[in-house]
């Protein structure tokens, strides 16, 4: 399946950009002056091969859920259990995530895709795929969490592979449910580790400039994360090449379950808001499966992680807002998601000087 | 009117705040991991004197639009009927500001304060004050176009008083509507001129940095236009004590009731999205009429004209978002809506580490 989608991935339709470019020099704007909204248009009219693209609706937002083996090294103050806590705080609409995703009138799915702790109940109601009222739970776990990055593999390359498919499998479930955009969320109490390493091993970054301090650890936990980063670096030695590898040895299950939606939503030309840091070092792993895989991606904000902006720069991709958000959860692609709906609109709904009535310079 | 309205704002209500900052700590996420959107909400609560502090829905945007004897020196590449013509095209829905209004649900009024030719017919349809599919127009002209501020005073100081009085009757019919937030939107042909000017006068700033190339103007436009604001300061010499003396001198009537729509939202504890330079060089003339007036402002964008910059940083206001977008009417303030509301949003819809049965660190 993960073969199939690679070779799925194709590059931007240069007609179609070059259609959404000329159409901006007929709008009733001064030519530019949207800014970083007409590149944004004519990149989603080139994934799309039309233009203008589909309006980027309904939006659903997929939270990947895993638990880390590499919280035993003490990198996160909080408890593991808060992972399987807040699953049941999204499925009973209560975290930001649900309250941004509620305003965006996006659907909001849950995947546990290795949650060590028990889950919460089940909510009664069961929800359609795209309902933007009530989250969904979808239990597709590989591993009741990874192993400790910092003593062996995280993961076997078939449980990355597991993973991935899940990521792709979720992709084409919303696509074919009629999601416009996906938006990459994530929980998982530890992550930001394996992500800073996964970021450290695809750019080549030093663990200082891949490593943040996630949910706010003070200094000396900081300068511990650190060090495991660096650690796990030299005894995994990642090879960058053999993405499925790196995501075995350093990765975590919602990483490579995040790689995978990315590579599912490039597979079938639907755009994917990428969030945080989790999310950006998931998108280095799709990129290294299939390069064109950059078209999808629309950076949706810059996390106050610094691994996030050294990811980003090397996707070659700006980020819509950077608001120093560090939450997670898929709370910045959300509050990125008008400035997409807006950039597309433009491309359908403004007039041109000409149906205006509107005189030229 | 004027001087009831600057007599009516009140600085922020510190209880109000500090119960808000409290909340948050409360609240089923890392303290601090929503950035900027926690100050943000908590200047919200401390204007509302309320926390939470209401929704800001709906919203409206009320663009002024007039024209400017100052085009005469060829400062714009635009002819002067554009500003008349755009007019048609926002009551007709084709302009860039109604497809984000249609998006973000907001109402848009158009205020004529100063048009210089003649308007296009209204709509049949009568809208109501916030229906947010149909834009409605306002007449209030002062008079047809400022006069040439190179030249002469644009505005005696009655006609500045008169466009700022329509600004502070349009924030109370529309908060008296129910707006929860006002948006500034602005059109004139020319009207960066002038703000420069006010930029410049307001803040000290040297004309080169205050003033940028607008809609786009070449090299040899922009260091005239450059030498136009260096001209009228000299001539002018207007003392930013007396804001009405400088919106007089070198301002233009969109400029004055911008001026007016900010001081009536802040005296009715509403907050106010600035748009871009046009709504900021405004902001400064509210802030010198009454400097608690900032308490309503929330600067939605950051303009690519450099003046915006220059007079954010003398208000102390950081923008929430940052595209270079350098079109006007509204849109960047829109695009910055939804972060606004996502901020409230947060304060009234995210459950509590003790409701939600989540684990603190």
């Amino acid at each position: 399946m993960l073969e199939t989608t690679v070779a799925a991935i194709r590059p931007a339709d240069e007609t179609a950009m070059a259609a959404a470019r000329e159409l901006h020099g007929r709008l009733t704007k001064p030519a530019g002056s949207l800014g970083v909204l007409e590149e944004l248009s004519v990149r989603l009219a080139g994934l799309a091969g039309a233009c203008p693209p589909p309006l980027p609706e309904p939006a659903a937002v997929a939270i990947f859920a895993g638990d880390h083996g590499v919280h035993a090294q003490g990198v996160s103050p909080w408890p593991q259990e808060v992972t399987a806590q807040m699953i049941g705080n999204f499925l009973a609409g209560g975290a930001v995530v649900n309250a941004f995703a509620r305003q965006a009138g996006a659907s909001v799915t849950v995947v546990d895709v290795g949650v060590a702790t028990p889950l919460p109940a089940e909510p009664v109601a069961a929800p359609t795929v795209l309902d933007p009222a009530v989250p969904r739970l979808v239990v597709a776990s590989v591993r009741r969490g990874t192993r400790d990055l910092a003593v062996t593999a995280a993961l076997t390359r078939d449980e990355a592979l597991e993973a991935v498919h899940t990521g792709i499998r979720i992709a084409d479930e919303l696509i074919d449910a009629g999601a416009g955009i996906l938006l990459t969320g994530d929980m998982g109490i530890g992550n930001t580790t394996p992500a800073a390493t996964l970021i450290a091993a695809f750019t080549g970054a030093d663990p200082l400039d891949a490593t943040g301090r996630g949910t706010g650890v003070d200094d000396p936990t900081y300068a511990h994360k650190v060090a495991v980063v660096r650690a796990a670096l030299a005894r995994h030695n990642p090879d960058p090449a053999d993405p499925l590898g790196v995501l075995a040895a350093v990765g975590g299950l919602e990483h490579a379950a995040l790689a995978g939606l990315i590579l599912g939503a490039a597979a079938r030309r639907t755009p994917v808001l990428l969030d945080g840091v989790i999310a950006v070092s998931a998108a280095l792993a799709a990129a290294a499966f299939a390069p064109a895989a950059v078209c999808a991606m629309v950076a949706g904000h810059r996390s106050a992680e610094p691994g996030a902006t050294v990811a980003l720069r090397h996707l070659g991709l700006d980020p819509l807002i950077d608001l120093g958000l560090r939450l997670g959860e898929g709370t910045g692609a959300l509050l990125a998601l008008p400035v997409v709906s807006g950039a597309v609109r433009v491309l359908h709904e403004v007039a041109t000087f000409d149906s205006a009535g509107v005189a030229e310079k």
